[in-house]
């Protein structure tokens, strides 16, 4: 067994991934704080061809070089908006017929694994490192999801969590794009 | 719907969690080099009680200044050992019985979702963030399984992948948990 050269992956050139079709996924991510984590976002979104991201409030925007350090160039192939409230973005989504998952460990949030996905483009919500998401907006959303955790912490890292949870939405859709 | 307050996600106490059963993953690292990506190793196998970690190589350890700031202490709760050689760590694992599971994209890899877990204690090696997971360690594995990708990007961070797939294997067996 030996590891796969880069051409050997078929991966897409960035003009190839502008044009090429998406999953019905959109992030939002409300007042991110770290450009790791921005970063890391486009990557995770790249990999599994996100349609979007929607960066809100304080959460920074490209071009910059810390974000292009964790994204790797991610940050030129996938799309994104910036809205400075996170409350008109999802104001926003739900107009244009999204139905808005909020990731947050609420009163009401179901398990990752037992959520039933409904059959509408999703938007996901990912809060603040500190803070999660806002009140205001955990308000708009249609539901709420958290990761099921067994730990001592609280959470996991915002990077993580976004890739598990876009993982769970997108991987049984992945081998249906064209 | 409001957000849980921390004393109502009814996580462990850091000695509670030394003493508590674990589920019979172990994650080694092959020479990771951030210590950022250390430190979200143990945040993630904190979430999800993860039996140990295994810091190979250049892998930093604790106690470090950068590696608790990601960690947000995790690096306390979370079992670990150190081992200069990433083989001899995958030969005494393989030695214990454990089945050995490489991160990577190979010539004979499994898709994620496609893996059938096998019936024994599960070792998921996680290697270098530019290089992937030494040549010579990948012929100890059993098995390698990757997360398949549909972008521009070779690969996902590697604390991402970590999430995605400690994710995987561990969330049916959290609720088995005492």
């Amino acid at each position: 067994m030996r590891k796969l050269r880069l051409q050997e992956l078929n991966r897409l050139s960035t003009e190839d991934f502008r044009l090429s079709a998406k999953l019905p996924f959109v992030a939002v991510l409300d007042n991110i704080r770290s450009m790791h984590n921005v970063g890391s976002f486009f990557r995770t979104a790249d990999a599994f061809r996100c349609e979007k991201l929607l960066l809100c409030g304080i959460t920074a925007q490209p071009p910059h070089r810390d974000i292009t350090k964790t994204a790797l160039g991610a940050d030129r192939s996938v799309a994104w908006d910036y809205f400075t409230d996170t409350g008109n973005a999802v104001r926003a989504l739900k107009q244009d017929g999204y139905y808005v998952i909020g990731v947050e460990q609420t009163t009401q949030s179901q398990p990752l694994q037992q959520f039933v996905m409904p059959n509408q483009p999703i938007a996901v919500i990912f809060g603040n490192e500190i803070d999660g998401i806002q009140s205001e907006v955990l308000e708009l959303c249609n539901a709420c999801i958290e990761i099921p955790q067994a730990g001592t912490k609280h959470s996991l890292n915002v990077s993580v969590a976004a890739g598990i949870v876009l993982w769970h939405f997108c991987a049984p859709h992945l081998s249906s794009l064209p």
